[in-house]
């Protein structure tokens, strides 16, 4: 049994939410305020941050603490449908990938878009800025021409099937396109790629996510947008 | 054969330098400035961010971006001597530990240390920022007192034994040591963990860096300081 503490629209979560579900692991959510986590999550947790896991499949209980370590554990210790090709060149471009999202697109598009629109209602640190948000979107059409660029190559984007990159590049997307930032339309490749990843089963629970006073962009669940 | 493309004080450049010698790899080093990196260099890393590492031991040559895909790498092409535990509560720890100083350290020392005395000025960004400096410093103390805590319980920082987090943790380290900016003597813990460190043969190519016009800490290379 596994127990999953995250926050919805945090893209770290949904990095474990989904590698979750596409290795058919049963999962209960809990939910935690990233930005105010309880006391008791700290000693799961020191430095404070979603997500955890909970892993209690096994006879002795793990804590695997923070999205990397979640997904290399699941990976080990469930390795099927693998989530990374077993060829070291092919690994090292998956891995490639899941560090330009977590760290290229998080500093250049998260940082800009969730910070504003998101971070500072959560936590009532005033109105968004205009200006800033126009930068984060500039940045957001930069990446979608980059991930088109690969997938005119390739159906995803580390290689010929879905992979972890995919994962993470889907789960920080998918907040952003929650915001209605995401100009799909200009980008049909990354768009039909999108099509594809909110198609799958493992995909269904974010699109139900809801924040309470902050309704989704009106096509974020639909499967055909 | 292997060809590292790194920055003598980038601590994620470190990181692979370290992992490299650990295994006992012979490696060219390659100069990169980070923040103005070759052109040809983006053929490599379309990021333009080092380290990138060309693996040339095998029939196809390999490109490896980012340190955490490269220590990935050799730990699954080369495991001995190994870098990751054998068990899952193991290596959970030894990777909460790494993305503690990948993602927490990095943002709350290495964005006010190393940008204000380092990046400035390698950039000609201007003079260094002393509120921000101290505010950095601050932060590096509680980060010790963190560390002082895990090890008046263990050798390594995430067991019993050295580790890729002993590893990552130095590698962040041993650049705000290079500034200076390490007051070790108040923390007798961490002290004698990071003498140990230095004393690995490992090590001892870091300890040789000189920037020009930036000369190190006057201890940053004494094995006894």
């Amino acid at each position: 049994m596994f127990i999953l503490h995250h926050w919805p629209l945090d893209p770290w979560s949904r990095q474990a939410r989904l590698a979750l579900a596409e290795k058919k692991c049963a999962v209960e959510l809990r939910f935690q305020r990233v930005w105010e986590p309880e006391d008791a999550f700290f000693d799961l947790n020191p430095a404070g941050l979603t997500p955890v896991l909970e892993d209690r499949s096994g006879e002795t209980p793990l804590v695997i603490v923070q999205a990397d370590a979640i997904l290399a554990h699941l990976e080990e210790t469930r390795p099927e449908p693998p989530l990374l090709p077993s060829d070291p060149a092919g690994r090292a471009e998956v891995r490639r990938l899941v560090t330009w999202f977590d760290r290229k697109f998080d500093a250049e598009v998260n940082a800009y878009l969730l910070h504003e629109k998101l971070e500072k209602r959560m936590q009532n640190l005033g109105s968004p800025d205009a200006g800033i948000i126009r930068a984060g979107r500039d940045f957001l059409r930069a990446h979608l021409d980059y991930m088109s660029m690969l997938l005119e190559r390739r159906d995803g984007l580390a290689g010929p099937r879905y992979s972890m990159a995919d994962l993470v590049a889907a789960a920080h997307l998918s907040c952003v396109d929650y915001l209605g930032d995401v100009p799909w339309d200009s980008f049909p490749a990354a768009k039909a790629w999108y099509e594809r990843i909110k198609c799958r089963p493992a995909f269904r629970s974010l699109l139900d996510d809801r924040l309470p006073g902050l309704p989704p962009a009106r096509w974020y669940a639909d499967l055909d947008f």
